[in-house]
């Protein structure tokens, strides 16, 4: 193998490659990127078996020659150093040339780099994908649809499946959830399906689709999404990112959801997060993160919470409107915060059902977004 | 104590003087802020018994009425969550109370915080300074010899004295010396003493003068440096920033650096830096750092470096001068480009009294900054 590459594309794709690499892998290949050159342009692989990136740099760009080809082949490079390494170099323009037992030169203006490279017929086959299933969403929406349920999965690995974030895809619509026991989210899109296409329910782990999150292109392209048995692939202008589906069941949360509610309250959104955040400050000085809300008869919460150690925060709401029966709720402020947080909507309305039932918090004018938290159980 | 102040510029003091507090302290009311309320302003007041910070905020400025104050008095608040409170406090203007037994109420907006104060006769008291002898610099002066020569000090406790920065000042003269017996750093600037004052050597510890160099003002004020016994009071605008000399006697450096060279070059900065940067790259993998320079019959010098796993770095570098003899000589790249990056010209002079023998930086044009770097011994 032996070509020239413009340096700022060699290195957007190597920062996009980069993110499935894993510096905890026990396979020693993967420690490196895949370097595969033909006449139609280099492609670069990494993979850390759960995820796995390709990105591909065609020769010529409409407004630019990106790479000269003076003999097609393929090398693997150890990814942490060839990705500092061409950041560093001094030229736009960098020579890469593999000789005999995978030795690869480097060069670029005055710089000379050697690198001992790895046989590529060692690195692993990415997965075959059948393309019979497949939905297409705008990037910016998925991206917003991964912000809004992701931070809800659980981070405990002994119910693996709750790692990860359902995919619920019927009657032309694609719903995420995601719940960890003690808080859920999920997010509704509408979704136009081929006639007589059938999907099964999928799972796939937060953490991918945070990582995903960080490569989906921010203007509003539309996204490949397909899928098979084991495997999803998304598919990006030049990039494919691939990533397993969870195996298990994801329990029923539907019976989670209360169909009515006892007490309703429109309240402002930003008004409440920072109340939140003020009375977080303390509660978390005592590792509860316990906050307290009592409603009040003019139409008014109370946020407090306090500490033994350090006092006592108190805050006063003004509410939009509010609805039966007045409540005395306890509740972890942070996972009221992080719910908070991802709601795109100036007013929110909250559901209860009773001091010891799931609080649902919805935006005011529409029901594709809900968070639920499961309260606390205080004395007080 | 009784008042209202302004929340913008409560928190610019608290961030002041929070580079005074240290979550390590085993004197549980240092881990509070000293608040002092006069009809003339709000002290506060932060210790971690190495560095002591007063900021000072009177009642009124030129432009703005920042105090109303109801009832003169002191109380100490726990640092980290009145800090980050006052931050995320909402309305403009903060009313702070003190009541019996130093509990303390902070009301802002609809908010409402009961904070436990401690009693502020507790609170050490700050080191009585002298003012007979003090020196004036420029701020921003001060800040280019602290990054100068900071980061030269050494890490190891077994030796406190070297974790400090030397103050020679004589004959009109202000110099810093860092040195970590493997590199050393100095700084030297012209100083207006008054007629007759004489100043022993101090020694500040590095860390401290990177925090007070945090806290120094970016605009060209001067400085009124207090030096007294065993402590130095830095004078700021509103600003007092306290702390205590080294103890020991610092070794005579002056021996290290060589009085003539052997072989002398001159070469671009950047280019240098970029070049040895690279080579950094791959001679950190082996945990050595080493870096080998060959000095060639041409003009040029090459810089290189390799790791038995990944491979090797060469680069040619065009010298714009060299006399004396061609010299092979390896080094430590991450003290050179430490070194290099505190040199504020294009072109740098550096001389070499042999391959075993300490390589000394300079600034092209200049003899007011001197980095030493000692070589390594290497087989080949």
């Amino acid at each position: 193998m032996k070509l020239t590459i413009l340096k700022d594309q060699l290195n957007e794709s190597i920062q996009h490659v980069s993110k499935a690499i894993s510096s905890k892998t026990t396979i020693p290949i993967l420690t490196g990127i895949k370097i595969d050159a033909t006449s139609e342009g280099v492609t670069l692989t990494a993979s850390d078996t759960d995820i796995s990136i390709q990105s591909f740099m065609p020769t010529e760009t409409a407004e630019l020659k990106v790479i000269e080809l003076f003999q097609p082949g393929s090398v693997v490079l150890p990814a942490k150093f060839f990705m500092e390494m061409i950041r560093k170099l001094p030229s736009q323009t960098i020579e890469i040339e593999v000789k005999d037992h995978f030795q690869t030169t480097i060069r670029s203006g005055s710089s000379e780099v050697q690198i001992m490279g790895l046989d590529p017929e060692e690195y692993p086959l990415l997965p075959q994908i059948e393309e019979s299933r497949t939905i297409r969403i705008p990037s910016d929406l998925l991206k917003t649809m991964i912000k809004q349920t992701s931070f809800s999965v659980s981070t405990n690995e002994t119910t693996p499946i709750l790692t990860g974030v359902l995919w619920q895809i019927s009657d032309n619509k694609l719903k995420f959830i995601a719940c960890d026991r003690h808080r859920l989210a999920s997010r509704e899109i509408n979704l136009d399906l081929e006639p007589g296409q059938k999907f099964h329910p999928i799972v796939i782990s937060g953490r991918t689709l945070n990582e995903l999150s960080k490569i989906l292109p921010d203007q509003n392209s539309l996204i490949d999404i397909v899928i098979a048995d084991n495997q999803v692939l998304f598919k990006m202008n030049s990039i494919l990112f691939y990533t397993r589906i969870l195996d298990g069941t994801y329990p029923d949360t539907s019976k989670l959801i209360p169909q009515s509610f006892q007490t309703e309250l429109v309240v402002g959104t930003k008004e409440l997060a920072d109340a939140i955040d003020r009375a977080y400050l303390l509660s978390r000085e005592d590792k509860t993160n316990i906050v307290k809300l009592v409603m009040k008869e003019d139409e008014t919460i109370e946020v407090s919470s306090s500490s033994t150690e350090l006092g006592k925060v108190t805050e006063q709401l003004q509410l939009q409107k509010i609805n039966g029966e007045l409540l005395r709720i306890s509740f972890n402020s942070k996972y009221m915060l992080d719910a908070l947080k991802v709601m795109d909507s100036d007013h929110i309305h909250i559901g209860f059902t009773g001091a010891m039932q799931p609080i649902i918090i919805r935006p005011e004018e529409q029901q594709n977004i809900l968070q639920l938290i499961l309260p606390y159980r205080t004395t007080n």
